[in-house]
């Protein structure tokens, strides 16, 4: 028989992996719901007609499409399967696919719920999605995403609020980081002022890449594109541009004069940046003007962060949306967002040696099985201090005593505790700390006392 | 444009819901943990290997397959292209399917991990699972498992506790039930003495309908699947039986003396209920020898609970299968485990009316927003209020208070804070408890006093 395996790019989670992932996961919630946002849930599948076509050609290339149920085949084309058109047929026998990411099912969520929703509408959701990408390291298959999202409000506020929370996240979790923001508008009003308006797509996905690949790389990509020289040359002493945030803001302000929208995206950015003077931010915040994100969806401030001390791409981003709603039929609705990508920043934390001890969740005490009678004297004693709070385990088998204590030790189990004929007679338990092998007797009220303690301080509850 | 929707059997959790379905986790999942069980987590995707042939014909059918990325129809036979043979096409298009319950992962995970697993290992796993069910009132096509289960043990102490769990969910989730247990070796043996040793699917697919549909239609079943008058004959006293559980176990016992598997059956079944007698357990529990919940593989206990005041389903079941890993090349382990069906428990809840108030997170306190001035004075002190662990939210824009309120009313925020020009003088905070419609006037030190306060008693803390 073939050793069992997982499909490639996904993943099983062991109980100390997961103890890890739901630190993450349990400060992210923390921090969403201490801003007032709410969680909501959508479903793993979604219908074809919600996802194509939101997440451009690539995308629809890369989501798991599920095979209709029943005789698949009845609806479909004769000719496609002739002529085994792979591409003709899936139409046909695929009706649903998998979640692709967060902001699309959300936007359907609105539309379809919006007489129930008040607006402004603050939802935070932490689900896997799933994208059918060549897997590599630290890419997979199926990964989580943790989004926040205000729609229903124009207000700055919420860009300068997302900012906060992201903050919040990173101080907690311990992770030094940049947060870079930018403005769509801004970068509309580059392509207007060094006349590029028609290739603001281009324009935006080669100036992306300054940081990773250098200005030479960049405008060979422009010149490839058809860019013509002088317009390169208008471009560069501006995504050249070096300074404080403010320098830079005062220096596109004046060359951005003939451009309404970018003179808008300066002053937007201008204010978000005064908002956050005001506030406690732990984390290094810069106007970025290469920060694009490559999302057509973004129409105003554009957020992307990195961790100072780990080489890895972004560990969270988001933007201003004005119409995502739109694509379901409800144009009109403005909204803003984040996502953090839990799987890269398990993969900072680790590298960085950030998760606290105790995250993986552990019976407090192990109760040994020396047999039958035994036991049956143990059973109400332990549901009594179950019941008081402490969670205990008694081991299954009167198996050998060194067995049972090795059990703990591999459980991170930190206390074992003896039972006998001695301690029966006299009501009293023997408690071992496995870690210094201290023993002392104690009465159950005495056990209730001392180890129901919380968590230590930091590690959020387990989820 | 038509409206979007979401598939057929599955459906969005709002923020209420939300709440309601986490208050249900979190209460399992802190009783899982209080008994020493440990998280894990498989990919929603499992290679179709792993999923085919381990649910029955059906299960088989009701899968959910996913089409290969890429040509899919590049390996196609061309024959079943031809003939449009749905059946004979879809082990060439498709090699994963959705995971369609948490036991057969389970067993894949243990074998792939072996290497790293301690035994007795005791996981918890709480994920959704899908089935290409005809959806209806309570059936869904997405739903979630939560199980528990012990693998690696043989000691009826593993079935003791499992009922124990069972039993502090369901009296901490407010829910009467009564759980009924029986034992597969008991079916075996009646099997055995009936002289039907062949036939013991087909006997316990019939009498496990006996409460629902009653004698009548239960020996009319085994009459249509060729059982002879005698056997049918020697059933009925069998199944008939009544009494207490004590007088029906030794009534079973007298029945049951030429069968040895039937008569350790037995043994197994009055050894867990001797144990149980130790336990203040609140449900109430019940010997029934109907009891076979359909599933081949259980090879000892079974367990099925029932909530006594609602007419629905089971909503939790179980047992003991001595080979499931088996199927995965590793023989020999033997595992009990149980599985709470959320969504049912949900429904439960609802009708029952069990759910605690403020299990929907929001904010405690809503700011409202009088404008720029009054919100750059704000941000510091709404940051510092929620870094003391109050959930504080803004209103992102000045819009007219009567808006704002009832924002604030629509969204459970119990109290409402105002700061205006008098208050921004004063240093003072004016807040609106939105329940009495009292106000007072607070320092941001009394404001972290008195309003950081622990949830309700009861209510675990949001997941």
């Amino acid at each position: 028989m073939t050793q069992p395996s997982v499909p490639k790019g996904t993943r099983d989670f062991s109980p100390e992996e997961m103890g890890k992932r739901n630190y993450i996961f349990s400060t992210i919630r923390q921090v969403f719901i201490s801003f007032g946002y709410k969680p909501i849930e959508t479903p793993a599948m979604e219908n074809l007609s919600t996802l194509l076509g939101k997440y451009g050609e690539e995308g629809d290339r890369l989501l798991f499409r599920i095979l209709n149920s029943g005789d698949f085949l009845l609806a479909a084309e004769k000719e496609k399967l002739l002529h085994a058109d792979s591409a003709g047929l899936s139409p046909f026998i695929c009706e649903k696919g998998l979640r692709y990411d967060l902001t699309v099912p959300f936007a359907r969520y609105v539309v379809m719920h919006r007489n129930d929703i008040t607006f402004p509408f603050k939802r935070f959701q932490i689900q896997p999605v799933w994208r059918a990408d060549r897997p590599q390291k630290g890419r997979y298959r199926e990964f989580f995403q943790c989004d926040a999202d205000v729609i229903g409000s124009n207000s700055l506020l919420n860009d300068v609020e997302l900012i906060q929370l992201i903050d919040s996240v990173f101080s907690r979790l311990g992770i030094c980081c940049k947060v870079k923001i930018n403005n769509r508008k801004i970068l509309t009003g580059i392509a207007e002022i060094i006349g590029a308006e028609n290739k603001i797509t281009d324009l935006t996905v080669a100036i992306d890449k300054l940081e990773k690949t250098g200005i030479e790389k960049v405008t060979g990509e422009l010149r490839e594109k058809g860019f013509a020289e002088p317009v390169i040359e208008k471009l560069i002493p501006i995504i050249n541009l070096t300074g404080s945030t403010y320098e830079k803001l005062d220096l596109m302000n004046k060359l951005m004069n003939s451009s309404e929208t970018g003179m808008a995206g300066i002053a937007e950015t201008r204010e978000i940046f005064d908002y956050l003077k005001t506030l406690p931010i732990v984390a290094q915040t810069e106007f970025d003007i290469a920060l694009a994100r490559g999302l057509n969806y973004y129409t105003g401030a554009i957020i992307e962060v990195k961790a100072t001390d780990v080489e890895i791409g972004s560990i969270c981003g988001g933007g201003r949306y004005d119409n995502l709603t739109g694509i379901f039929g409800l144009p009109g609705i403005s909204g803003t967002g984040v996502s953090f990508g839990a799987d890269r920043i398990y993969d900072v934390m680790m590298q960085l040696k950030l998760f606290p001890d105790g995250v993986t969740s552990a019976a407090k005490i192990l109760f040994i099985n020396f047999g039958d009678a035994e036991v049956k004297y143990l059973l109400p004693l332990i549901h009594q201090i179950r019941q008081a709070g402490i969670n205990v385990e008694l081991y299954p088998d009167s198996a050998k005593i060194k067995k049972q204590m090795s059990y703990a030790d591999v459980n991170h189990i930190p206390y074992v505790a003896l039972v006998g004929e001695t301690e029966m007679t006299e009501k009293m338990i023997t408690i071992k700390d496995m870690c210094s092998g201290e023993q002392k007797k104690l009465t159950i009220d005495e056990i209730i006392y001392h180890y129901n303690k919380v968590l230590p301080t930091g590690i959020p509850p387990e989820i």
